[in-house]
């Protein structure tokens, strides 16, 4: 994510605890209470300006998403497209993915989406990859029991990678795709990442991780 | 396989006993007696016309190969090459992959080598790809502990289906190439199919699936 600074984010985001949600360790265990309904709930992390959640949550008002973005400078457009839509089953949380489990209770999440993350693609920064053991680990204590991780990137040796940590966590791999776009789907919302490679041709990579 | 029917193919196979084994379940935990000595030994599944194992098996005096293919009609350029090359660590089944678990006592093997095998597309013959998990299944009962089964196809639906088949069964993926050609690869020893089909441009997958 490349970034650029965007002046008075921080405070802008402040501005609308309803959406932006703030301190969400207080909200452990009472995310359904916050949503008013008890929808399955949906995470991004890496969730970036938002179109991928955006799109989601309007094609599923039935789902409530979360999306964690831990960059104020992009997840201002997020919060932007959600007042815009006047979407009330997307939330946004202001903070790092490595404090996750500290948001919810076991078993809280029905999904954890991955889209296009950083590749981090040197051997020394491997723990830095959302696909990672530790980020496995996280992801399978909140998500409830069978629940899956679905992951797209345009970054070749990010899926070969993946693909290695998904199966050596145990997971399953389920409708896995190299090349999403000249596949049979059935919906497929994109990103912005993801308008951008597939246009100029690049392979999108996708799968579905699910947890024994 | 496009198979084209060799007249005398059947008989020439018979008349050299001490490369194309007969009987192999005789050999049940006698194969390292046969080869005279303790290296390891690397089946190969569907082993065609034998141009991959004939360059292992050059590459690789240290192991012992064995290529198992039910058809006379291409096995018997396999018993050629091993002839000509006048190769002393290659030996031939010409038998069906599926008695595999007779010729082997458990743990015999070392590897396991699926090199372009028949996708077999329709859901409806799933049970006849080499990467269903009765076939893996098999692979586990005569490999070794944690022995891997080294798998190579241009055929993507039949890479997809074999990650989610490998991933269930709970084997762990390494060493992923999605493009192998144009992958850091030290070693890499080229079958018909992978000659013809690489030279086209088409994308190799590559990946080596390990047991628990």
């Amino acid at each position: 994510m490349r970034l650029r600074n965007k002046p008075g984010a921080s405070e802008a985001l402040l501005k609308q605890p309803t959406i932006v949600i703030q301190n969400p360790e207080n909200n452990k265990g009472k995310w359904r209470e916050i949503f008013g309904n008890d929808n399955p709930i949906h995470v991004e992390v890496g969730t970036g300006k938002g179109q991928f959640l955006t799109g989601m949550s309007q094609l599923h008002p039935e789902v409530n998403y979360i999306g964690v973005e831990k960059y104020d400078s992009v997840i201002i457009t997020a919060l932007e497209r959600i007042q815009k839509a006047e979407l009330t089953n997307f939330k946004l949380l202001n903070e790092d993915v490595v404090n996750l489990i500290n948001y919810f209770v076991e078993g809280e999440i029905d999904r954890v989406y991955i889209n296009f993350t950083d590749p981090w693609p040197k051997n020394r920064h491997e723990k830095r990859r959302l696909t990672y053991e530790n980020f496995l680990k996280m992801y399978e204590q909140v998500l409830k029991k069978n629940g899956e991780v679905h992951f797209k990137t345009d970054n070749q040796g990010l899926f070969e990678y993946s693909l290695h940590s998904f199966s050596k966590y145990g997971l399953i791999l389920n409708n896995v795709s190299l090349d999403l776009h000249n596949s049979n789907i059935e919906e497929n919302v994109m990103t912005e990442y993801e308008e951008k490679f597939s246009q100029k041709g690049m392979r999108i990579y996708r799968c579905e991780a699910q947890f024994r």
